[in-house]
């Protein structure tokens, strides 16, 4: 995510930040508790893989100028420098934002930690937890993949895996040439699927996870008002990616996932080429 | 590579391919007929991979500014727009050149085959072959990966696998940050390895290769007028990556090569993160 109007919002959740920490509670102390022990060490969350290729799986949109942005204005301009016919040889230069596309935000988005190119490379690769919330985003747009979502996971298809990256998989990918993939209301209020704060806190609590993946423009879902999983998973030294595409071709476990996130010095995030491996 | 100065070069190097298709010698006969079937399917270049993933190495030297170009110039500059303490949250735009850092020249860059969006996922991975030619690269910066070099490499390691991506190793990665990366002399000629053509045009004839890596600035080396290498891989619609890094961190052969391309639509080439899996 972000750009325009997004700033007012986060003020907003700035503001909220300041309120919990104030009231001291038990639930801020062990929030500091994590952020103080930041995932850096590839050790901590690689183990090795076991794998047989047969397929790979793009998950990564085509990005084209006009593709859906989270701030609603165009953040891709592609000029035409050079020509075969004319020059030679075809070539082009690139203006863009960060959070364009199939993208990463990485620590450094919303927090001091890791710019993305920082991620060490073993914390890009790591097994693919697919969980399918594809009903209820049918029903409710607003819809978040919830702590029972993942325990619901578990129970049918074991723990989820060391070292692994967990994607939500609300099937509004589809959607990604249409005007229903922000879903803006008449309040200018997006509409459309994220993780609940419940499921980032039930993971960075009990789970060893790299990374999480949505198929919708934002880690939070469209209505978020505090960004509060932005504001609890990126702190913690892990990265997001927006924007997947193609989770519905994947199983909802057995595929390793590789995310090639940008390698600019200082980045928050950027286009991240991202592929299951299956 | 590309850019600045570039352009007479090429100039020439198509008046040389005009000489040859009026010679229509059976060289040239036998190079448009290999034109003629072009590699687009994935079903062609890609088998099942057996692996065990102990490391990811990453083949991807970071993006600064300042990376060395082909033609000399800057060709990223990024520009923060919001900051964390300013604006709740960090977001950069780069305006870039897509043949910058470690990069992709997808077909299309120099032939009017595929652009680096339309490759095939399957065709950005496969079993990495690394060829070490440092130590005539050490006596002379104009050294060429040669047909020889792969014949002596199978000697050693065997057949070249099917759907391979074959590295060059020069040792050229490790004056990334100094003048020697591009090595330009009194005459403005820039020395450093590359592939010859006999070595590309052997593997087009006899192996099934998905991609080609350089160490270096350009698939050609330094001191090309005629882009050789160029106008022969890249118009079989195959990709070649350039300014990879750390392959002195693999071995001969084993590592799996996942090619994360832009995927930018219409994209020449640009920023790829590579890795290898070992």
């Amino acid at each position: 995510m972000c750009v325009p109007k997004c700033q007012e919002k986060l003020a907003q959740a700035l503001d909220r930040r300041s309120f919990l920490k104030a009231a001291g509670g038990a639930a801020a102390v062990a929030s500091t508790a994590f952020l103080a022990t930041p995932v850096n060490a590839k050790e901590e969350l690689f183990r090795p893989l076991e794998l047989r290729v047969r397929q790979v799986i793009d998950l990564t949109h085509p990005l084209t100028p006009d593709f859906p942005t989270f701030g609603g204005q165009q953040q891709l301009t592609v000029k035409n420098v050079f020509t075969l016919k004319k020059d030679g040889y075809n070539l082009n230069e690139w203006q863009i934002n960060e959070h364009t596309g199939t993208h990463m935000d990485a620590p450094f988005h919303f927090s001091d930690k890791d710019t993305a190119d920082l991620i060490p490379p073993e914390n890009l690769v790591g097994p693919l937890v697919v969980v399918d919330i594809r009903d209820k985003a049918a029903k409710d747009p607003d819809a978040l993949l919830t702590e029972a979502d993942l325990r619901r996971w578990e129970r049918r298809y074991g723990r989820i895996p060391f070292g692994a990256i967990v994607a939500m998989y609300s099937g509004w990918d589809e959607f990604v040439k249409t005007p229903k993939f922000r879903n803006v209301d008449e309040k200018n209020v997006m509409h459309f699927p994220g993780f609940s704060l419940d499921a980032v806190e039930w993971l960075l609590a009990n789970r060893q996870v790299k990374g999480i993946m949505v198929d919708t423009l934002s880690l939070d879902h469209g209505p978020s008002q505090d960004f509060a999983v932005h504001f609890k998973w990126l702190p913690s030294n892990r990265w997001g990616i927006e924007c997947t595409a193609n989770l519905g071709k994947l199983p909802p476990r057995g595929a390793v996932a590789v995310v090639g996130g940008p390698k600019v010095a200082g980045a928050t995030g950027g286009p991240s080429r991202c592929f299951a491996l299956l």
